[in-house]
């Protein structure tokens, strides 16, 4: 990192504190104890960011220092930049409190998910740069589509509580763009090396995530549907649990445990769009498609289309966020009774378009940084590696 | 896994999801703020199951990507089966919503208990008709227990609030019952190898275990006796894991960090049936008995029964859960004022009886699908291990 | 462990018992629905006591075992031990329920900050007596701090809500005090190897701290300013993780995972004691200074102070804790608007002097009990390490 480096982010940090400062509470104090069970639903998000997401990506064997040291950063990142855009009223009004915060970790996971794809190709100062990039077009799109920004959809007219299309297939499709201008023909030779322990770690990571889902999917739903939502969501998880064992055995010979560890995960994605208004039979069959399509995405198409672009994705996000996020906000057109299937449509289409240009365009700016030397090692960066 | 079992498994989903279709919403809309606390208490059982029992299983030191595969699968085959058949009404009224949900979720401890006592001698698929066949069972016994079932014994007669009984003694009981049908001679002899890694990550499942066995205790406490619940079950954790060490070290010439990572939590076990009635002087001590009766088991005990019946119970189920289940259950007609000694002395009787007579038919329906190769090894059946 | 220990253990949980049945509950039932809020933050904290700072101590390589153990064993002596004490109204009034427990949770942590000095240096039961020590200087501390004990500081003068100066800085000094008692020529030779697995297991630690670091701060506070306590935590720990990353680089050539893991949660430790006052602006400047001021501690003051004095500190708990927390409890001089600073200074200057005098003299008490053959390792107490 260079000193001019050093310059930037501090100047950025200054903005960030004037920012900060206009940034006053606006408390709600006519539900404190609903407020504070926001509270307990932004921490078990945390948890799923930074336990989650970090160890999720520990799969990756030498680089696992790298990949949470990485989690952290891209969160600290995230979150105070929302918070700072959202206080500033650029996209729309202002959400106070820990409205704001969870809107905030909302944003960072996005932006974990398409870190995912160039997961050990970036320098650890281009996780940075690229949280500033994502940020402010994540936030276009979520004010768009959810809350009729420059009156292209009408508000509230887009079904999506717990973010599938906001910020699963957003985040993945982000990272398919940026990983369009990137991954060196050594990079791509360069295969990804696990381990039982990096496994372990991995698991840890998958279980984290799914543990907290039903909390990220109601986090920001009325106390009183609260229940049905996480119901709803543990629901589907285990279907997409389900799928995946049995698709891994039939499509591979023996269990993946990559599989495993991100396709259970894709009922929690897909479920996102129609969290609180599925019943569980709709929950369990979101759930069993999601597991079944995501295992696809893994063991057939992520082989084929890595070879046919030269590219890699390092997690797989595509096939653990993009094709069931997608999934499922289509699948908001069958079960949320009422919707306005054109808005539904119109709005994934937007975002879908949205998030592979900024993606491409945020690749090409990263690229004037520079590139890493080796790809997936902690060694070029940290001390006793 | 055979083609045939793809279909029974395929039928009983589709079966499952017909069941679901009925599973119709029944909200309570009068305490929306008291069930949103269950539901994080939900969430913190989630915890337990996945994370606590998961990791502490990892212990082997070979067999850590099966035994994390295999939690998710039981967790996802209990939960789903047990809101199935509590809609169905089959074995009493129906509890919706996130009631019927916490529930489940004891039901899959229990299952995840039995399966502890065969883990790494069950292909992936067996564990999945383990859990098939386990929680209809389960569910006959918590319904003639807790609920009046069959009118054996008297509704609400029988204290088991955080059940030791119910849930840890049927388990471990459960699992007795199924290694009395297995354990080949090939599979006395193999040692169940250890490392410093997979006891650390046995001690991450313990230590998430310990955190939130409070919660599990009063998931369903009513809200003004859930504080006192909570602060009984921390003492009587913190007098069993004392108890644990000094045991330990008299009854070992050094520490087991196996006595440390499992006994500790005997007192969770223990406090079970009376998390509610009883005050800290009692809890404490039922946590430090616990925790001397579970090393106790694990040190002298264990080797001894081993030999003698030939037989392996992989994670000394009956000596976290079993003996200290049993131990807890007699308790409660010492703490809990105005219990009904005879009712609740035929329950713990009862339990025990079922638990160990329909696991060991259940061990005899296992057998008929195989058994694995090599015992406690992942190359079996994954990728890459 | 020679028997006579174990005679004075079995006094001393006697004592205990005796002492609980006096702990008869008085329970609030005006606020049930916010007790219970509090027992969650309750569990959040155990999290961080037992995962947090068990998993974060694992970074000695060889000494994982050890340091699981010993935390479960430091937090289950000082929890019942606090309550005992509690109840016996010996430090002012008592504090029944769940308050009582939290309080006993924050005892547990500023005893956990105090053993990571002398980490894999005492032998497993000295840790218990080291937290049989610690507890009463502890609370006589907190009593006089916060709420006017002896008469020395005026009642609800000083500002130390999420805990800077009376669980941060009273751990850490006393830890230095400890550690001027100890520390052989051979035990400062031997280097304190961390290793891929360490790290990442460490790392574990740090985000479980990070995470739930909100609640240990909210833990007390009343309802209505739980949300805005836990946006300002996150946001200074969002400062202090991007300004330990950026200070590490300069600092150091490379980025130090062990840096990451523990300066990112300095920013937790220096808002504590203005949590509740804070705003976003000044929560990130505080974050920002200590990532700063941990980093330093870490890269600069530490080699040359254990050079200087040749003591060992094993985890820099002087960096984590002590020098951030010292930076919190004066920061509350500028943020907190009415305070007095004379009251506020002279509880920072009497909470040093305690701290470092008590460590000193229980150092020299623990050394009558001898001394560990091999430091940082866990064969010379732990059997098939």
């Amino acid at each position: 990192m260079k000193k001019s480096s050093f310059g930037v982010v501090f100047s950025l940090l200054l903005v960030a504190v004037v920012l900060f400062s206009k940034a006053c509470w606006a408390a709600d104090f006519l539900n404190p104890v609903e407020d504070v069970q926001k509270c307990d639903r932004a921490l078990h998000v945390m948890a799923m960011l930074l336990v989650g997401f970090g160890f999720l990506m520990v799969f990756v064997k030498k680089y696992g220092r790298s990949a949470l040291t990485a989690t952290f950063l891209l969160v600290s990142v995230a979150i105070p930049l929302y918070i700072c855009l959202n206080s500033s009223g650029l996209f729309g009004g202002f959400k106070p409190g820990v409205e704001g915060l969870i809107l905030a970790e909302f944003a960072a996971a996005g932006l974990l998910i398409c870190a995912g794809a160039v997961l050990g190709r970036l320098k650890m100062s281009q996780y940075i740069l690229l949280g500033l990039l994502f940020v402010p077009c994540y936030m276009l799109n979520e004010w768009i589509l959810l809350s009729g920004g420059l009156g292209l959809l009408s508000k509230g007219g887009f079904a999506d509580t717990g973010g599938s299309i906001v910020i699963h297939a957003f985040g993945a499709l982000f990272g398919l763009g940026l990983i369009m201008t990137m991954t060196t023909q050594k990079e791509f030779e360069t295969p990804i090396e696990t381990d039982a322990v990096s496994d372990r770690f991995s698991m840890l990571g998958s279980m984290v995530l799914w543990i907290f889902w039903p909390s990220f999917c109601a986090a920001l739903v009325p106390v009183a549907r609260v229940p049905q939502t996480v119901v709803n969501v543990v629901i589907a998880l285990c279907g997409a649990t389900l799928a995946t064992y049995i698709t891994s055995c039939v499509l591979r010979r023996k269990i993946s445990i990559a599989d495993i560890a991100n396709a259970s995960l894709a009922g929690g994605v897909a479920i996102g769009s129609t969290c609180d208004h599925a019943n569980p039979g709709s929950s369990i069959i979101i759930g069993l498609c999601a597991g079944v399509l995501s295992v696809f995405g893994f063991a057939v198409i992520q082989s084929w289309l890595q070879k046919k672009i030269a590219k890699v994705d390092t997690c797989g996000v595509m096939y653990l966020h993009g094709l069931p996020g997608l999934m499922g906000g289509i699948a908001a057109v069958f079960v949320v009774s009422g919707l306005n299937n054109r808005i539904q449509l119109t709005g994934i289409v937007f975002a879908v378009s949205l998030a592979f240009l900024s993606g491409y365009v945020s690749g090409r700016v990263l690229e004037l940084f520079g590139r890493r030397v080796t790809a997936y090692e902690d060694a070029e960066e940290f001390l006793d590696a």
